[in-house]
Parts: structure tokens; C-alpha cells; sequence
């Protein structure tokens, strides 16, 4: 009976993420869900990719977090809708909690939203919630060790946004390591390592969303 | 018909965890959960206390991860009695993964036990294994604003470590708003400022699990 339950809320989740990736179509919006651990750095990822974009991309952003409105209030003082799912002791974000935070933003023009997961990085992984591109972030602070360790969500990521390069010279992290285990997990995960204080890298990142901005227009 | 699985699963763990604990009583052994985000230092805590306790303390411990046995490899080099879960996808270790590890162990004269549980500051709060203390470890790479963001994990733990002080020079992380927001989720919870990278402040995490080890004697 239970791995029945499970299934249901899996296959109920599904059909809702469905329905929020056709409305995202029909805005011609798209949907990035962002993910990674508590402190990866997500919300500063998020403030310097408006920073960068807000003059040529119209952005939303649903912030997702167990408690707190700390995040959304970072990403309100830039200027653009957001807005804050509270999951109230949930680990993840679902299908249903992204379209009820759609009901309150006002899309019109948006091209790209950004949905910031709750920072865990096991259960987000197992959830869609209509998202057109899984993007995921660690920090280099959190080890080399991390791909073979929880492989899901490198797994089924396309993009894997290294972070805190700049804490490198201060750190035990070996690169090579790190590379080697993600091509072990997933070889066609693409891994940009960046750096939200001091810029480095995120030229990438802005590139690849720009491309698939474009590839949606 | 959803609550009710989820209700009659809590209450099963709850019943196997209380037997853990009665095991663990009879054997006269202290039982920490080891609680924290991937790569808060959870291991290297481990390995730091391992060296200082080994001669005095005969410990065990038993690693939880979702994939690999990189953990226990690692504690297994430092010659005491260790046994790795995978739970295989499950976000958090429960009272029966626990009660399956403890058959694996030689638990004759051991004192101390560590559970390291899966990277992950929000589930493995939900769930108790056994233990009779949990202690949490967060660094401060994670930022200051974890504690009203991951309410549960510090109102259910006995003692914080916050782990990787050696690297606040690099940091923008304000220690007095980490310690108010600590104050105000949990205001009994013990904060221990720790590098297990230089040993600073371990000397009192190791002189509070031997005022437990004593007080259980």
C-alpha cells in the first residue's frame, strides 16, 4: 500500500508539472530550477545573474524555502516579481507548491524565471515541477567527493555550476577528482566553475541561459 | 489515506528506534547522531575525534550515505569497528537502517557510537534512529542565515558545531547574527565554533561527548 501511495503522489506531481511547463510554453517563458545544498550559493547566483540580465531579459523568480522570506526579500530588492514558497518542513519544492506561486506573479513579458529550490541536494532532485532545464550548484567548500555520493542529482542536471573557486587556495579540493566523478555519474553533465564574488566564470553561465532564451524565441 | 501511511511509518521508526536505544543502554554505550549538510565536515569531525578519543574510548561507528562507502573507508583507515548504509535514494537514516548496521558490529566494550547520517540538513531531523543525543554540524561556508531557514534541525539537536572558523577571513558570514538567529530558533542549543582543519575549539566537543560517556558510566 504505501509504494502505492508513493506512486500516486508521483504520478499526481508529474501531470501538475506538466500543465505549469505548458503555461510556461505558452508565455514563452523559461523555467529554470535551480538546486543545490544550504550555503552553495543559489540566492547570490540569483542576484548577480539579474544583475547582468535585467536590462535585456524581463525576470521572475519563485523563491522555495522550508521557512523564512529571507531569500525572496534578497532578490525583491532588485526590482523584479518574486516570490517566496514557504514549504513549511517540506525538503523539496513540487509541481502543485510552483503553481500556486504562479498565481501570484505577474508574467506577462517574462522571459526567463528562476525557481530556487529548497537547499538540499538529495530530495529536489526526485520532483519535477515543469521546469524546462535542471541546474544545480555546489560549492567547493562541500569537497571533491560529492558526484558519487549523492548521484542523482548530478544525474539528472544539465548544468552543474561549481562555486567558490576563489576559496580554492584555502581548501583540500582536488579538481581533477571532482571532473573524474561527474563524468563517472553523468558525462554529459556540463560543469562551469564560477565564482559569485568575485564574477569569475559566470559569463558562461549568462551565455547558456541566453541560448536557451533564444532557442525558445 | 496519505497522513495515515506517513503517521503509521513514524510510529514503526519510533518503536524500532526505542529498541535501539535499550540495546545501546544494556551495552553501555553512548549513541550520537551526527547531523549536516554535505560537506559540513561531518567525516573530518569524525576523524579529528577518533584520533583524540582512540587511546581512552573505544568507539565505533556507522556511516550513512545514499551512494558509495567513501565515509567508511575513511574511518575504517583510522583501525576501529565501522559499517557503511546506503540507503539507495532514501534522504535520511531511520531506526531499522540502524538496527541493520548494529548486526554488522562487534559492540563488545565499545563506549561511544557515531551515526553519521546522510548530508542533509533538513530530513534526517524528522527521523530518530536510537540516539541518545543528536548533535548538528553546520560551517560557515553555509552562511549565517541557516537557522530560521532549517528551523528543525537546530530545535531538535543538543549541540551545534559550526565547523571551518579557519576560513572567516575569506568570509562575509557575521557571527552575531548566526548566534541571535540560533538564540531564536533554539535558545538551549550549545554552539561550538570549531576548524577541523587547524583543531580549534575541539577540545570542548571532545570534553562534552566524554562528560556523556562519564555520565552514562
Amino acid at each position: 500500500m504505501e509504494v502505492k501511495v508513493v506512486k500516486h503522489i508521483l504520478e499526481a506531481n508529474e501531470r501538475i508539472s506538466l500543465q505549469n511547463k505548458t503555461f510556461f510554453d505558452e508565455k514563452g517563458i523559461v523555467a529554470v530550477n535551480l538546486m543545490g545544498s544550504p550555503g552553495a550559493g543559489k540566492t547570490t547566483l540569483l542576484e548577480r545573474t539579474i544583475e547582468a540580465l535585467k536590462e535585456t531579459t524581463p525576470m521572475a523568480v519563485i523563491e522555495g524555502d522550508i521557512a523564512s522570506s529571507y531569500d525572496a526579500e534578497r532578490i525583491a530588492a532588485h526590482s523584479i516579481p518574486t516570490v517566496q514558497i514557504n514549504t513549511g518542513g517540506a525538503c523539496h519544492l513540487d509541481g502543485n507548491m510552483v503553481r500556486g506561486a504562479l498565481a501570484e506573479l505577474t508574467l506577462d513579458g517574462i522571459r526567463l524565471l528562476v525557481v530556487e529550490n529548497v537547499g538540499n541536494l538529495v530530495c529536489p532532485a526526485e520532483f519535477n515541477i515543469g521546469e524546462h532545464h535542471k541546474a544545480m550548484i555546489i560549492s567547493t567548500t562541500e569537497g571533491d567527493d560529492k558526484p558519487e555520493k549523492y548521484p542523482l542529482m548530478f544525474q539528472i542536471s544539465q548544468v552543474l555550476l561549481l562555486n567558490k573557486i576563489d576559496l580554492l587556495p584555502h581548501l583540500n579540493f582536488n579538481m581533477e577528482r571532482f571532473k573524474a566523478e561527474v563524468l563517472k555519474v553523468n558525462p554529459r553533465l556540463t560543469v562551469m566553475p564560477i565564482s559569485c564574488t568575485t564574477g569569475q566564470g559566470l559569463k558562461t553561465w549568462f551565455q547558456w541561459l541566453g541560448e536557451k532564451i533564444t532557442g525558445k524565441a
